[in-house]
């Protein structure tokens, strides 16, 4: 018996690779399947069932080409959210794997037709640990506003009899295997721990340990984002996702004046420069949005769509490969260029480059009315503690809404977020309208609240 | 500047990625075309063009793949066999690339399309390298036997003014960048030299140390094996070629009890053993084939065919994925499944085992009037020296033509090669048509002869 | 935070990482410790504790190597047996790591000096997880016949009171982080579980399922193997263990004949031979001990000591390495000499070749009475099951009491254990001690019970 | 027989690993020898012989450690700066390895104990290939400056001779086989070649197309950087070099606070930022050099020497290892801390920040008369081409000469060199000593010149 939490980074997702003998199942599976396949073999095992926890909206599922693949059957719940399935489970249904039993219990509330598993041993009647999906995580349960704002304290009470009345009941020394990590767009305020017990859980995870309206009400004020491209996910997902594009390494590696040259031909090619800030900063093409690497498979979803042509300019060759499983992990697919030797190719090319500045939390505050702040961070980030005087707007909506700030265009802007990498993508978009001045200030909150300089909650 | 030569194992084939500045060229690329990408992006290169020898037999060419991934334009030269290209050099065009100039060279002889490409740098007018396919080796010349016997030394004189009329004057220190080492089924006899050049091989390749007539009259009489599967890589190879099929990690790693039903259900399923002779003698799964790892891509080919189902029997799970690739390259897709866990997984299972033996040549020698011997190497390494009353069937016709041997089913047969590993493959033929006691002489003719025991050259 | 287990192969040892922001503490380091200062650098963390359960007798420890690079502190007890510690913590005692408490618990029994580490997180005051050593496994405790047998069943007392009396009120679900997994020569019958909580231990694991008599009196009287590097093991791991010796791409890889001269030149050179059964019995130099690769840690202590001249003969160059280091971790550190290229080397060089053979179980049960059975499995495995007839005498024990078994030598031996590997050595043991037939019973008891042949209990 | 050339970059150095059977020599191994272990391992042999073509000033030599791992023999020739040496060969004498034979040729000029190895293979009586060291590359020869300019042109005429009088006799077809590749500081104007004969260099390469006086008066006026770490490599590679000290992976990865403390503590730590130019510019940790990863080897060597502390900040955790092996290469074996998670890690943390800015070609341009422009290539580069009325000091001389500059530290300094890494690291001790307004051109003379901006040769 061996398990094995796989880690898909960019996205905070977890998959789980439960072996039992010969045989091995997959929880949740992300589009690039071979890490599974891979990992079973050198178990000595092969991948029978795969368990899905609910409809995926922030990746691309791989369950239907890792069955096709590997021959395995696909497990789910009765809800119409699933498209495809081998084994629809019924609440409570339970099903064989190996020496284990897999109880599936239905707990509405982050999605409608989310679902979680139940794993119990040999003859237990105490379940030894349970896949939770986006229902409840390390501290912290799933988002509960993703169809609207509107239903979000109806979901979020649904959320709570589910953890409540169906998972509290498996056992306080059930294992809780949730499908996301801190820093995941399903659920702001996620705990780290390595693994944690029902017991754990109840004694400090508000799901818990708040009431029933109390919960409902926190959640349905609470505004998270949602990318556009979740709208795509749910399409593809209906029907357990599709396969990878081909080969990561056949992606075009141009010199700079090649790249240039199919930046000219094709107007619409949306360029993302995955270095850190800083060296955007420094020195970047013109027009490009600043998305550093493993911020990619976020907030690309907020710049590109589904079939947008997009050209990566990278720290290194080494990461072209990265950035481009990325954004193939989020369904976009259609990568047509990147540019060589890192931004190394561009800067002794000789053709245009651009370049914006950064400002020191001490150099800001020294001169705070010098500069227009906009901090970008979410909603809720900012009510906890901004810089007084700063405007606010979320990073995935400045694009669009921009002019509702009504920024001054001749006076120099400071951009901040937590440390610094939403705001370096803010700093592009606002070159991108035409913003001369414009300085992200390095470190961010993070920085200027370790050196102690003045916050506000006030709006 | 960079030129990696990129070996194919068990093919003993020699590719080659060519770079000047941002761009990179490949000559004759194998079916699993992901490492050229890969090297080409990490030289910070771009791969334009693709230059194809000739159209091979012996593995599936990956040029229409390559070129299709990475836009690249194929390269060849204007004769039928070349059934797709994009630039159709005729003998003596040139074509630039880079700084560089690539000067196609009509070299019939292995093949009747067979084309060399010298490279000149600059304006230099004699030749830096010469990709001389399988035209010229080191030390060696390709086969000219491959149409028939009959037009053997009618193109082994083909073969010999195309190097010395054509090739010869391309300069003394051109380099001879060869398709082949050492181990091919293309050419035997091919020295072990790192690189050569033109006036190196003057001084010791027979094509030129020796006369036209002696040359075709020798190489007419030569006969090398000419596997079945070489017919389906010309018909595949017409059109440049097929990419891969779908991910190796996906073979169904199957326990012994599946393993041995999924053998039941379906009785065409040819299974291949990839350990050593001593542990396939000491212990094997009936009716299986024995074909050391290195041996798939040539072996492989002369007990299965394009279509059949093939499943794998590996001395760990790590080399599963080798040995598909291995059959992959000569076009064989259809895996249906491996044991996994290597031969411990069947050992434990108390399925049926069967085993056969082994003898020293101490032992073998002090009794050879209790022995039929079998030796199965090539009619030209038996003349040169075999045991005293050995029979001589190469290993390749052993299945179809054992009649003829007549050999006597209630006496031991030992069976040998050079070191023990195609006698490996009769052993598990021999034992397939029902002989009981078969024994694999360790370490063969090379340790025979090591050992200073007598052998004659007489049949 | 961050937990990662990590298993060291060939011991079936399990160390932890346990990170909590900017720091990491280590669990029962092994000999070769890069790869914690490599995972804890990923995690983005430093090692500033190393945590020791107790001396161990199975490998040679990294704790003073890894304190030595990294800077971290030793903690361990206040025991003798530790005789080197930075921090000493009494039974109760706890120290900061970060946002968590260690709690140090005293639990004698496997060895007096045996500590647990329970791990509390934030305020909370029941223990998140708990670092068990060898005293707690999954489904199993350590062995407590290390000193002598006379003590086991005193020892075994000691531990019961440890668990029940100290551990079992840490809380149900507090995760169990124990030293060992299956197969570990710590302990027999450890359940194949990925984690566990005390709350499931007290439901399955007999030291708690039992009374303290029973328990006491059932290991009072077990029997495990103590190879005799365990001595050594505890004078090294006196003062927390000793570095690594130098590369392990150092030792020399010879061809056959310089092998052979360096047999001869030390007559005194142990060789061991790491393939597989099936390969040994088809072919090996003689008077080679068989011990396939991933049992050198454990079984090349019964055949060699810690100075021995060891040379190694392996299946292929890439095993090289790893051999060298299974030797390495049970401190064999006088690796002579590899034969290069496998077997493949010896095979066809002309110098004299040994074989034995293998039998399959229907072969034998055809024919019981041809043969002289011996078992080398563990008296305990031996009396649950054997062929009636059978001698019983354990591998490790072979080479110095042969000749209490009183064989034959004319008379063929067949040699079994659980599936083949522990035989093989015991085959090679016989061959060294000149018996001529002897033959390797290919699955063990393993296929002889899964094809339903006969057994006994008796004796 | 293979051979291959093992690239170390960062310090443009060539070693060369050539196999004939079981054995294999070593050229001109560099500090970290385990590469050539194991390559050798893989090709299934043994290393036997190093070959030294010069004691190196450039890295610290590999030879004695490596011949003390492998047992092989260290093979140089008679000179006292050879101090150590098993085969000391006199101009002419030859030496059996394998079929080969090995021809010594003494090449005095770059070095007095300069020494080129003639390979044989069987009995031909030309050259296969030569190892030249630093005295032939291709299109160049090394640098004779090395002792001190006056002698320059003299030690030309030297290396002249033996080019021509000893080299240039082994026969056209002879492959050359050099120490460096095109950006080395042994030789400048490498031409980009991936192998040569010496008939192709009689075409080309200066030592042959010009006469002996042309070519001694123009080495003679050369004025190449001498970085001063290479009197220290003379010193330890007087006796072979020295070996790695201990593992990469144990350098302390802290967090800011604690990198910040560490510097504190120790005033004269060196802490060396490897980030890319525009990373560097946007934000920096004050006093800290600026030196591109792959600049280590080179740019290392001038600002810190043998034995100072060094603390170094990379882009990501991953460079660190790499970062102390460039560092190690050149015998700087203190390092003493690392930050953490690349420049994140302190951006975050509000402990200051530093930043200076980049400026592009045409904001240069455009007020050309509102900068004070310093060129910190060498003299040769500048003189070649630069921005009028730029002021040059080459960057290695910078920190100790500066004064001479007579720069106004009221007026902005825009820093330039090739592209922009050069400079990077001029600014860098520009801030250092107090400059407020230092700007890097990005692109450099690079980008200067390839838009046509304005150029003069005049100083």
């Amino acid at each position: 018996m061996d398990l094995q939490r796989i880690e898909t980074p960019g996205l905070a997702h977890y998959a789980y690779l439960l072996q039992d003998g010969d045989h091995a199942l997959v929880v949740d599976p992300r589009r690039d399947v071979d890490i599974y396949l891979r990992r079973a073999r050198s178990m000595g095992a092969r991948i029978t069932h795969i368990l899905e926890t609910h409809r995926q909206e922030d990746f691309v599922m791989g369950s239907t080409h890792l069955a096709s693949l590997s021959g395995a059957l696909v497990v789910n719940g009765q809800h119409d959210c699933f498209g495809r399935g081998d084994i629809r489970l019924g609440d409570g249904e339970a099903l064989a794997f190996g020496s284990m039993r897999i109880k599936a219990v239905s707990t509405p509330g982050h999605t409608p037709e989310s679902m979680c598993y139940a794993i119990y041993l040999g003859n237990s009647d105490s379940a030894w640990c349970v896949f939770t999906g986006d229902t409840l995580f390390f501290g912290e349960t799933g988002r509960t506003d993703l169809s609207d704002n509107a239903t979000a304290a109806e979901n979020a009470g649904l959320l709570y009899d589910s953890v409540n009345e169906k998972l509290a009941g498996l056992g306080d020394h059930a294992l809780i295997m949730p499908a996301h990590e801190p820093g995941s767009v399903c659920g702001s305020g996620i705990a780290e721990r390595w693994v944690s017990t029902l017991g754990d859980e109840k004694q400090y995870n508000p799901v818990f340990t708040t009431d029933r309206n109390a919960f409902a009400q926190t959640r349905g004020s609470q505004r998270l984002p949602r990318p556009p491209y979740f709208r795509a996910m749910e399409r593809i997902n209906l029907k357990g996702g599709i396969p990878m594009p081909g080969s990561t390494d056949a992606i075009s590696t141009l010199n700079a004046s090649e790249f240039s040259a199919q930046l000219s031909d094709t107007a619409d090619t949306t360029v993302l420069d995955t270095r850190e800030p800083e060296a955007y900063a420094g020195g970047h093409v013109e027009d490009t949005y600043s998305i550093w690497l493993d911020g990619l498979s976020s907030f690309g979803g907020w710049v590109a769509a589904e079939n947008d042509r997009i050209a990566l300019i990278t720290d290194r060759n080494d990461d072209i490969s990265q950035a481009v499983i990325y954004l193939n992990r989020i369904g976009f697919d259609n990568i047509v260029a990147s540019l060589k030797n890192g931004f190394d190719e561009w800067r002794k090319s000789g053709l245009p480059i651009s370049h914006c500045r950064t400002i020191t939390p001490t150099e800001l505050n020294n001169e705070l009315a010098a500069y227009q702040i906009l901090d970008v961070r979410e909603p809720g980030e900012f009510s906890s503690a901004h810089i007084e005087g700063a405007k606010s707007m979320y990073v995935g909506d400045l694009e669009q809404h921009l002019d509702r700030l009504e920024l001054d265009r001749n006076k120099p802007v400071a951009v901040t977020c937590s440390v610094g990498h939403r705001a370096s993508l803010a700093s592009s978009i606002l070159r991108r309208k035409g913003f001369q001045d414009v300085r992200n200030l390095i470190g961010g909150m993070s920085a200027w609240q370790a050196m102690d300089l003045a916050t506000t909650r006030e709006n």
